[in-house]
């Protein structure tokens, strides 16, 4: 099977290797520690020496190892359900998200402005650095076991590119609300991830259908990515908010709308089978719905009440897209999503840009007291009203909306030049093209068990 | 195999959206953020303006999150050992879990005492919550393959409710310490649920006898559950403590514990074994239970020492236990614990009930210092003496020992009311019952090859 | 498969009881808790009564679950990857952890001073213990299926030991920097390690060729050792750092190395196949390489920029390696490293130690302001100068090379006495010979399938 038009030695090889050569100059030329980073500026006048505590490290770093988590365990994972692509799902998965880190800061810091011609880097960076990779990882579900690794990357250069500029309209000039990214991380990852696989449709994919499905162990390893991203999910939405009450509220509304969720899910994924039987797509990933419709309004006064009923809604739309609206998009709008990232995180993220905006829109003074402005701080300084930051925040959807489907367009179109040695309609779902595979020592045991049982049986008579 | 006396179609559809309406309609008239969470009162009068650190989310965030991933991943993956039932282990504990923590955040709120007619929630809550989830999900290990999910959601009702009427008697009116819960989550959660499996002893369980067993790959699946709850045990027992040196001292305790545990556990398992092979049932369960056997007195100044000493005898007694008295539970008690939860939680529980009690008889000014009240605050105020503090840890036990066995009691009978879809005797341990199974990929590819090869000798032959 | 030579009934059981009987008494006798983990020192004075966060626990604990998590499931998972030898990676490196960390604190606390005649032990204490833990951790990567648990648990009693005696003369005596342990974990444990395998050199080992291999399976519990070693690499090398920017800047460094590191392993892995073809090795092993190399230098000003440098080395000497290097290594002088321990931690540690010794030597008041004497400590106190620290550096890579070697020539001929059970050629890489291994449904199942069909045919023809 050492195909020459997937052979990945000199794409794949080289590919890495300047890209990488590209990081590092730039790195080299752009980047410089932070304040909390340097050993000179933090340590200057001895203003430390009493407390450390006011290091960003001590606020931050538990919530970034949890994302650091999410980004390579949870992603990773969660696209192993298909029987012969776990190799692929968790090693691309590495591969991209390596890339897109270290591509993620620069793009981010060069668009939201630099320091003195400095990018400065701290672990608030490598927090927007991995939210950012993980919007190309959701684009990654739609077109998983249809690309080779070099399209991936290929991808994420654009995509990454695309997703800080869009960031930065919304935070930066918008200045609206997005902690834990309903907006600029799900709907801009799957609508962007949906039109580059609409662009790369394939009419005769059903050639590999066969291997498009998963078997019991990978459905088990899948549910490993899936409950990393459930339980660290609090921590995805609040890595990045404000310290103290925001940041404690965050994770909180965001525990009890997954906690919901979750029981939609169960609820629907049983209702929508004639035989009344669950079904692991739905629990895999509809019970993480909750987490992506609370990514907005999560930091604000939304209560736990509230978000429970977002979360209630979120799971139910999604386990109702997986059964009825995934085989009608592929059938009419030939848009071939291996994950369903148009369930998990495009209608849910859509249903999280809306909440943000209605719950923008309602904040006052008499329920957030001196905490107002901690909540929707930028928008103080620039004479702030409550109906008209909501209108932001819809605005904010539209242009998020716009930019992932333009910016996909685009990129599924670069992606379909076919120099990427991109798997053929027969080979995709399948480890083999990309990877060493080895055999199976079971089937082995087996055979030999077999034809001892059948020569036992010739002798036998 | 869809047979309509275990369709889940309406049954669990149905129940899960009413519990969650329940839910979220209770949530909106009793819930409220606490202090530490409600933008206006944690930044009324600028108070928390210089650092926002003295916020409990940076004391208990850090082990909460780590608490979660034991209730989800650990536990969850831990009964995954059986070779037809992954998906519901990890399934149904992820739906029982997710119900649990909110309708305990609920009843520990209503129990523990309101607060102008509300139950204020933040993290500290939430770890309670996801205590009182564990002890449910112990529950769950003794009918583990023997219950519908639907039996699984009316048992938590109950269990949880109970849990939290316990838990205030010994908390809140006898004022002992159990910060670990070896009583209040370990011994609760033991007999409550082997009284449970005893109330629904199946004669005829060996029907489905072949299943009930792992395989190669479901036993390493069972280790992640293991290590996870292994590890992060002292983040448990250390969760609630007090701010300070408490915390700090429960963690270590319960790490050394834990290892020590774990030699004893390796030792035993080679020891009751005639061939001289380990078991991965004891190494699985075993080795855990040093973490419960500190779960009372791991705040105290129990020492390194100690710990070790209580790790080890847990251990010991947990491999005894699996290997001698689980069989004779199940011949002469009726008793069908499937996970072993009286060798993993019931015993230990007990001993670090038992530890815990002495351990606070013995505590003095001279060894506590000033650290006395903070480790046994309640009893200060009470005109506290270490004899009497140990007396009434021992009543404790007696009442946990009453509330579980008769909680155990009175729900086992509800559940065997043959309404929620049961397995039969015959399709017990068995996924296929609740859940889209997917085939076997491996297999598809043997027959192929196997029938390939007869051809061959045919030809040849 | 009861072979006397290597039951493990009494071996196992009774060596376990007499180290842990041993550790008891020596923690009764020596260990006492340390000032923040005492509840009279702790409270003394009430200086404590303003904030509870001075506690070394809210700096350090998160760290430390990190680096425990690493230890348990990053180091026995990545070992999982022989098709039947499962248990025993996991099994095994949880009782030589188990056992190694109790050790380590006896001998890292002895070694580096006692305080009145008794060792502190704290948080602190608990991450270093890890840390050696590590060192014998990658030493079982090289006799990996070749080794009796007895033997393995008598050569953690030696490696433990000359680990706290080379420790203590790099960080007490010559006061170098490595807080991330290129030498004294990452060079120490492969070099002892591979001189260990060197001496228990087996001629015959081609007998059990057929199981040093991978299967589908087994790879992919691998990649959960590789992602979690991975993700968690910036907390291993910061946590035991300086308080504030050194913490922050060695996990950030440690994060920008990693991801550098990915992409050179990607790309040489695919530029290494003729057939361009990634391979699972290299991904699971030589993508670690870039934490390993930066456990010196990661907290010193090393910049993104370099760190990225030296990652990008890193992965590419380690693919290399793998690819060309280990073959050699077991041809010519005789080394059977399973794991390629010489590729992830020896030259990469060697690697670290050098970029260690330079960028030490580079150390300037320019870059470093006052923070200077906040990462090269020790040495102010001595009128240290960049070059003679970059010096000792140097000399301790020496020192450390000659420890690893003559310590694990000497421990390699006490393991090669015939008495610990060892397994035969035949039978190396293999479970069955230490653990009762469940039977395979899967084989059942296909079984039953293949006679039917077989039955099905004679009566068809």
């Amino acid at each position: 099977m050492a195909d020459p038009s997937t052979n990945m030695r000199l794409r794949l090889g080289i590919l890495c290797i300047i890209l990488e050569v590209i990081l590092i100059i730039l790195f080299g030329t752009l980047v410089e520690y932070n304040e909390d980073t340097d050993a000179k500026h933090w340590n200057e006048n001895g203003k430390h020496n009493e407390s450390q505590y006011d290091n960003e490290f001590y606020f931050r770093y538990p919530s970034f190892q949890d994302v650091h988590v999410m980004i390579f365990v949870g992603f990773g994972f969660l696209m192993t359900f298909l029987q012969r692509y776990g190799f692929s799902s968790v090693g691309f998965n590495f591969l991209i998200a390596a890339f897109s880190l270290q591509w993620a800061t620069l793009m981010q810091g060069f668009v939201h402005g630099l320091h003195h011609g400095k990018i400065q880097v701290g672990v608030t960076s490598m927090i927007n650095a991995d939210f950012c990779t993980g919007s190309v990882l959701i684009s990654f579900g739609a077109v998983l076991g249809k690309t080779s690794p070099v399209q991936l990357l290929v991808m994420s250069i654009f995509e990454v590119t695309l997703f800080a500029v869009n960031e930065h309209i919304l935070i930066g000039i918008l200045k609206i609300n997005d902690a834990g990214g309903s907006m600029t991380i799900h709907t801009f990852g799957a609508y962007f991830g949906l039109m580059v696989t609409r662009v790369l449709y394939r009419p005769n994919l059903d050639k590999s259908k066969h291997r498009n499905s998963s078997v019991y162990h990978s459905d088990l390893f899948a549910m490993i990515g899936t409950i990393y991203l459930w339980m660290f999910w609090p921590s995805f939405n609040s890595a990045i908010t404000n310290y103290g009450d925001p940041q404690h509220r965050t994770a909180m509304n965001t525990y009890y709308s997954l906690a919901s969720c979750t029981l939609a899910t169960f609820a629907f994924s049983a209702l929508v089978s004639p035989e009344g039987k669950l079904d692991m797509v739905h629990i895999q990933n509809a019970a993480l719905a909750g987490g992506v419709a609370v990514g907005t309004a999560g930091e604000m006064m939304l209560t736990p009440f509230g978000s429970m009923i977002v979360g209630f809604l979120a799971g139910t739309i999604s386990v109702l897209g997986y059964k009825y609206l995934t085989p009608v998009l592929e059938e009419k709008l030939k848009i071939q999503d291996t994950c369903g990232i148009h369930n998990l995180h495009g209608m849910p993220g859509v249903l999280g840009a809306v909440v943000g905006a209605v719950t923008a829109a309602l904040a006052s003074k008499d329920v957030y007291g001196d905490g107002l402005h901690r909540v929707f701080g930028a928008s103080q300084s620039e004479g702030w009203t409550p109906a008209s930051h909501g209108g932001r925040q819809g605005i904010s959807l539209a242009v998020t909306m716009g930019m992932a489907l333009i910016g996909g367009l685009i990129t599924g179109f670069i992606l379909k030049i076919p120099i990427y040695g991109a798997p053929p309609d027969t080979h995709c779902f399948e480890d083999t093209l990309y990877w060493e595979v080895p055999g199976e020592e079971e089937d082995q045991y087996v055979l030999a068990e077999v034809s001892t049982r059948n020569e036992v049986e010739k002798l036998n008579g």
